[in-house]
């Protein structure tokens, strides 16, 4: 029986082509697995808690896979990361459950988008934000910013071919939000939120919807409105992938 | 008569060879050259205040050339970032007196150097610092700072193939430092400097031999003796490019 190791992990994804592992294409699933089998000599494919696109970051992701080999948590981290470029970081290697899964057994995750919005980016935060210097309405997206949390079919924010985050074999396009919010942080605009599960391109295409709002002329409902068309077609365009980490997944 | 232009500029030099324009190979120099053409339709190649190696970067390079378009500072500075990659920002554009130039008429710089001690460094400020996890004794390398304050002879310091990032055409290896000194800022520890003029590798050699000091066993007369020997070859390792950024140059 071999052991369940759950890796916790932080990326910078601006030179990755996401997560998941694609033939000639560098990608941070297909990165940690060879780094795997530099320290283990062992071929797994490491499971996710869900795909995040490319240029995405994650400032704690989860994945989990099987390992023969005994080295202790601490020392398999810090032989990682000796192997993974500067830009992936094993913050944490441990023994899981045999149960557990990484993408399965996620109860919540919380995502972050940082919109820059001074004139000026610094090119020490530009791989990390969005930047849109343009007028934004910003309380109006703060104040439709709850709209989201509850459980509703977001259909309307998911990709048009969708796959799913967290259980491919689900056909639903409901998922529960948890917590939506808008704030401030200096120059930034900041969307938070925590939910059960999120369909492919969710957060940037809410991201995207509550841009719109932001530049004005929509009714109050506009969020409201979108939701319940329950159609993609109806709704913004996606954000930009630059300002999105995965900042926890609970389980 | 041209305007005299001066440019303010900051960047993230990870991606570059370095200020100095070559051919076949992407630098700041050439990039913000080809930006200015963009612009204006007219060939200038900006000079800087000194040369930043390849990997360097800059919160505040100065930069001048002669320009006879009549676009305002502003305006100016607004569109070479509508044409400039995001790792590189204009900060400010004016007009300068007619006899500034960005190397000769520099005063003073100042450089910072960041040392990441912590175990794990984080993918998001990789790029700009140099990760030692390893053990210093960092009190004996705050000791000896204030060693190299004043006028010397940095010969010891110099790159082999000594490039001047002051005036090209002075044959001295004296530059006077007016402040030196390291300190503790969270999980970093950092060098900053300030002085007349820095010999080519001159800051990331005096960091490497601060780095020396910090793996123990030396006299603690070590950098006065280096000093003295002015000899490239008794001195340390150039420590890597990725720790150090140009914080400002006065004039």
């Amino acid at each position: 029986m071999p052991r369940n190791i759950k890796l916790t992990l932080s990326y910078d994804g601006t030179d990755f082509y996401g997560w998941q592992v694609q033939p000639g294409l560098l990608t941070i699933q297909g990165t940690l697995a060879a780094a795997i089998a530099r320290v283990t000599g062992e071929t797994v494919l490491p499971q996710g808690s869900g795909r995040t696109d490319a240029g995405v970051h994650a400032l704690a992701q989860a994945a989990s896979f099987p390992l023969e080999n005994p080295l202790p948590g601490d020392n398999l981290a810090r032989a990682l990361n000796h192997f993974l470029p500067p830009a992936i970081r094993v913050l944490d290697a441990e023994d899981a459950a045999p149960t557990f899964h990484a993408r399965h057994s996620a109860k919540s995750k919380t995502y972050r988008y940082r919109i820059h919005r001074g004139e000026i980016c610094s090119p020490f935060i530009a791989r990390q934000v969005y930047h849109h210097p343009y007028p934004l309405d910003e309380a109006a997206i703060m104040a439709s910013a709850a709209t989201v949390i509850g459980e509703h079919d977001f259909t309307s924010f998911a990709a048009v071919d969708p796959e799913r985050d967290s259980d491919p074999a689900a056909s639903s396009n409901v998922r529960k939000i948890f917590a939506s919010d808008w704030r401030r942080e200096g120059d930034e605009l900041v969307y938070s939120v925590s939910g059960n599960g999120f369909l492919h391109h969710m957060v940037r295409n809410l991201v995207g919807a509550f841009l719109l709002i932001g530049k004005g002329g929509l009714s109050s409902c506009y969020m409201a409105e979108v939701l319940q068309a329950r159609d993609r077609s109806q709704a913004a365009a996606t954000a930009p992938a630059s300002g999105l980490v995965l900042v926890s997944v609970e389980y």
